[in-house]
């Protein structure tokens, strides 16, 4: 009835490579200006006389890049519904103006829930790589995947 | 000659709330727009008809609403040169427009750097609370606070 990814589809080991977040200076400075002022996010002079030599996006900017790249290519044909959180997060290189990130997903494990039959717990290694296939930040989430509903035939025809 | 917060200055168990963020649903619905669209984040009426029975903020959101409450308050009078990254997030309950958002950070531990003599990580575990002191989101960060300079007159004195 569905080509949906249940819990049941996913397999441990899986790899996914998708996503292209082109970063720009202007939405690098618009983020920051609104939730993370810090100096190296908002002040190109002040940036380039700290530590990073230049702008650098905010790392829950990088955040919002990776979640939108999820929106785009891995949520649409998934049955999720939302995540626990998330272990592990690493911010490992800076991301600059005229980085054009990706990401690359690692199903690690998969754990049905104890306390709900519908559902289950999928933990997904994801990296964030800029164009150089370097990893700009990593993280395990713990996404919630529904399970596959039962065929209704097995029950219409009881009586 | 300076009041700032160094890593010797940062107490393990010290308890700090801080912050006020008041949650629209204006932003919610922009912030989810541009960088998590999924239903439920951006659509009144399919959020209704969801599990979350109306609209919540992107989880990716309430992490940037965090970052804005330490920018303000937290981060200004210590002398932090950003994070690591964070362990352990988790998503507790859903932010919904009209809540009213806060911090609690806890210091619970203080790491030196072995490579780096001018640095140390203070792992500070944070939690965003609602209107009724509800935990939204419960993180632990790996703060990098950079190590009180030594005074200059035990250098000068000795030719």
């Amino acid at each position: 009835m569905s080509d949906l990814v249940y819990f049941e589809d996913v397999a441990v080991g899986e790899v996914h490579r998708f996503g292209r977040y082109p970063v720009t200076a202007e939405e690098v400075v618009e983020y920051a200006r609104q939730f993370d002022p810090q100096p190296f996010h908002v002040d190109d002079e002040a940036a380039r006389q700290s530590m990073f030599g230049g702008l650098i996006a905010s790392g829950w900017h990088t955040g919002a890049m990776f979640i939108h790249m999820l929106c785009e290519h891995a949520i649409p044909g998934a049955a999720t519904t939302g995540a626990l959180g998330f272990d592990d997060l690493r911010w490992l290189k800076p991301v600059r103006p005229g980085d054009v990130l990706g990401v690359e997903t690692t199903i690690r494990e998969k754990v049905a829930s104890r306390s709900r039959r519908d559902i289950g717990v999928v933990k997904v290694d994801s990296r964030v790589l800029n164009q150089n296939d370097e990893a700009v930040m990593t993280l395990t989430s713990l996404v919630l995947y529904r399970r596959r509903p039962l065929p209704p035939a097995e029950t219409t025809g009881a009586t």
